[in-house]
């Protein structure tokens, strides 16, 4: 099954073939692409599109001397089955051995852990540059997707490639798909250059003042070969646009493009999944679907990930038509400024992405938005521990981030009931910005939450003496089984407080329990330093009483399994009641 | 002098003009600007360039209904003079009653306060949604300088726009000069529309899906109603590119367009300053002279302000042509990116910019350079309350953006040796990125620092008991004239520390200070909440030490006396004094 590709241990094995066994080794490449995807899950549509072209890329080029960078890695499995990883996709005892992303621990052919979209073209012109320093002579090569092209990192640097002089190679696959479908103007320009077979005046990377190639049969390798033998060691910039099929080599994949970019195990005769997921929670989309539906002057904003909002594509086409719904592509700096926009010219704006991606918007929160204290609202979704768990997409930062931006009021729902309040209140007063941190699944209190949030205050959730629990968000329910633990073994009441506002603080709390507590402990689900606890910390620093702050270690954690990290830094149940215990001893 | 001007409140005014009238009024409202500019500084160039443009789209549309939106708003003065604010510019009483930015606080013409670039494409479109979902119809217009072209989140914007199909006027006012001169590839787009009377086929613009027109007279008040009117009401979205003349109506800011971009007080006759500028700490630009001179796979990337490492246009040039310092353009995320690109393949690359706008690249130094462990450095010019002190330019926060992030090490120099030394350090060690604090002057303390920074230690600088101050950077000198106020009037002697290092803790120094202290305050020259102070306010929690932590309060300070906001936040020495005397009573 993999006759050729197991005698191919690294890209100086690949130099050995001729076209034929080229052929044969991205169908077997492909074969076992599709074995590890269809057992473990991964990015299935990209990875299938762009086989052909990382066996040419290894045939023509000299990895590790020339230096590939895929952007966001999202097309990087090909790459390492042919690098010396192939085992990780072939032997599902070896499915683990390798991460999705690349990765130079893993191997010297990978240059960069990465995970976010757009910054390709800016590390490989970085790579370039250190190359001139040291007048060595290697290529320099990004590989970017299509959908990648919208973001603000990967415009910069094509503009400032546009000017460079030397060698620099980009790729741009270009699978016709985001994942879901592009947005943006520079995406009529693509479609005219497939249209004429790259000879079309409207030719957004010439415009960029960069040369440019096109070749149709993106998945031809004897044509890729050509076509990369044509840039190899070329003087200046050039743009390589290649055009493949997404999801290539499994017709449903091809046909679904949207629903192929990433998923779970699969069977490969019909690509029906094996496992069936579990109810999916839709707290965020109802909320939103709640607010369209009743305020003709509402508006959804997403970058690049609608799904993440439940907005499938037969819903999202309902409300684009109606006006209320808005993918801007993966751009998210324009998406933070459009809600300004929107707030201070009268309208209800919402934009909601995923934590590690709203790091992208700093400025555009603190300066354009939040300097004009424009009442819009950010859905940050999947932050803290429980949120993605890979390095590349850890958002344990958020409350680092945001809570220190003046005028904005950043709150940490612990359940559906509170999180459907909070955004009620964000989503009709017109005094600030609001951001919501967005679980993967809010628990159910079963009772409506009627709480004035125009007013900081945090909630006592449970009314006791001498110890008080400060937990934020989906850190409450450790805090609470802890007091229930304590009352068992001890008899003794402690209080827990759901602060809800991660902001600022209720000082009017904090001061009353000065009258009947001796110690605070806060647990929160990101990082230590710069969070939530700390600011607790200080404003007892100089009264009489004990803070003991429990947060996350400040390191890139990757892979981990969240209630384990907790543990290891003080915060499961477990250690919480013995830290209590010896409080109240 | 100010005959038309003077009967001109508002826009309402303008329109009863005829096209005579409205030259003239452009004339004196140029004249209105020269007289405040001259007399108080500000940005020149910009505002004489865009007179007519302003004069025109007051005379053609209807402000407030119409929206106009000013990028950077480094050209908002005539705006202002016409709006109903002349005095401001007029009567040097009532020079300081207008900001240099727009500011919804002083006009209903002003739609946001911004002085970041690169924004006004994305506020207006976010204005151009509500329009839409409100169902009116006014004109939606973003003014934007060819300079601002190059940021991402401008090009995202653009792209949105150009898949947008609803009113939106982009008037492009080129005058062919960023605040130095422009880098990438779409300039060479500008250069050729301009060198053809907008007639190109290299056309940025329409490649990214835009519909487009050219003025080559922009500063032709008849020609720009004209070019006004034809784009009034549109139905789709226009770029309305003019070209400009930056400097326009001073014949020395005509010629030498960098250093008019922006200054002090000057001589109208010939352009000399009226105040001799006071000689400027040397020290950032020293540092990495020194670097390029003596390290020749170093690079200095700097993005669209190299004055502010005292690259000059000479001295620039001459590094350029060694491949040793390159201005990548407004593009921070680039650049950020690509110095960890440059480190990673075996250059020394350091990139400094003002500390307002790093806030664009917190994705990129997180994600691309911390998460890859790059060895690059970063300057941050400006930091904390000693920086810029307009709330569109303050840069309270910088601790908090930076010092949470894995990897980093974030420096806080007090001293010029101390800088020096921690920039050597950064420069040659392969193992971390790093920030540094670059104040806009370094005191210094005659003695060289030999200090090895591969170690976090913070420097006592005053050993003493009972009480410690830990002083943050520029904060040190308080700190050391209170501990010699507390030792003439008590003759006790406090401890003072320098951290030197703000991302993380020195607690060997911290569990010392326990046995013979009973109190630590903190001082820092940033925002309170999530700062540097609290990290040690939370080390001590559970500890029997009071601790006082001092920073800036959470809020957009504004056109601040920087000693003043101190004293007001109890970082006067006078305030530490008392403080520290109360703790030792």
């Amino acid at each position: 099954m993999y006759n050729l590709l197991n005698t191919i241990n690294g890209p100086q094995d690949i130099k050995k073939l001729d076209i034929d066994q080229l052929k044969t080794l991205a169908d077997e490449t492909r074969q076992a692409l599709i074995n590890k995807i269809s057992n473990a899950g991964g990015h299935s549509g990209p990875n299938l599109g762009i086989v052909e072209t990382t066996v040419a890329l290894h045939y023509v080029f000299e990895s590790p001397k020339d230096k590939m960078v895929f952007d966001v890695s999202h097309q990087c499995y090909p790459h390492k089955i042919l690098t010396g990883r192939k085992e990780a996709y072939i032997d599902p005892e070896h499915f683990s051995d390798v991460t999705g992303f690349t990765n130079p621990l893993e191997s010297e052919h990978d240059l960069f852990t990465v995970g976010h979209t757009s910054t390709s073209v800016s590390l490989a012109l970085g790579l370039a540059k250190a190359r001139d320093l040291k007048k060595t002579d290697e290529n320099i090569i990004a590989i970017i997707g299509d959908g990648s092209l919208s973001g603000g990192e990967a415009l910069e640097a094509l503009d400032y490639a546009g000017e460079y002089d030397k060698n620099l190679i980009i790729i741009v696959n270009d699978n016709d798909q985001s994942i879901a479908e592009n947005h943006g103007g520079i995406y009529k320009s693509l479609k005219d250059l497939r249209d004429s077979n790259g000879t079309s005046d409207n030719n957004v990377f010439r415009t960029f003042g960069l040369d440019y190639r096109y070749l149709e049969d993106g998945n031809d390798t004897a044509k890729l070969v050509d076509a990369l033998n044509g840039v190899k060691n070329i003087d200046h910039p050039v743009v390589l646009h290649i055009h493949t099929i997404k999801g290539k080599g499994l017709d449903y994949a091809e046909k679904n493009r949207e629903a192929w970019h990433a998923g779970g195990p699969f069977n490969v005769e019909d690509g029906s999944p094996k496992f069936s997921g579990g109810s999916e929670d839709t707290t965020i989309f109802d909320s939103l679907k709640e607010l369209l539906d009743t305020n003709d002057k509402a508006i959804v904003l997403n970058a690049g990930t609608p799904m993440g909002l439940g907005f499938t594509k037969d819903i999202r086409e309902e409300y684009v038509a109606r006006g209320q719904f808005a993918d801007v592509g993966i751009a998210e700096e324009n998406a933070v400024a459009m809600i300004s926009g929107i707030a201070k010219n009268g309208g209800t704006a919402v934009f909601g992405t995923f934590a590690p991606f709203l790091q992208r918007t700093y400025d555009q929160v603190s300066h354009d938005l939040a300097l004009n204290n424009s009442p819009a609202t950010m859905l940050v979704l999947l932050p803290g521990v429980y949120g993605m768990n890979s390095n590349t997409h850890i958002a344990l930062c958020d409350i680092q981030m945001f809570a220190h931006i003046p005028n904005l009021v950043y709150f940490a729902p612990t359940s559906r009931e509170e999180y459907e309040q909070m955004f009620k209140y964000a989503t009709t007063q017109r005094n600030h910005p609001t951001g919501i941190r967005a679980l993967p699944a809010f628990p159910s209190t079963g009772v409506k939450d009627d709480t004035d949030y125009s007013v900081l205050k945090n909630k006592v959730e449970r009314k006791g003496s001498e110890v008080a629990i400060f937990a934020v968000g989906p850190m409450l329910s450790k805090a609470l089984e802890t007091a229930e633990n304590i009352e068992k073994e001890t008899g003794k009441k402690i209080t827990v407080v759901n602060p809800r506002f991660v902001s600022g603080l209720d000082e009017e709390l904090l001061t009353e329990l000065m009258a009947d507590h001796k110690a605070v402990i806060t647990i929160e689900d990101g990082e230590l330093m710069g969070g939530y606890g700390q600011t607790i910390a200080s404003f007892y620093g100089d009264k009489s009483m004990i803070v003991k702050n429990h947060g996350i270690s400040r390191k890139f954690h990757t892979d981990f399994d969240p209630e384990q990290l907790l543990a290891e830094h003080g915060m499961s149940v477990e250690k919480l009641t013995a830290e209590v215990k010896e409080l109240l001893a």
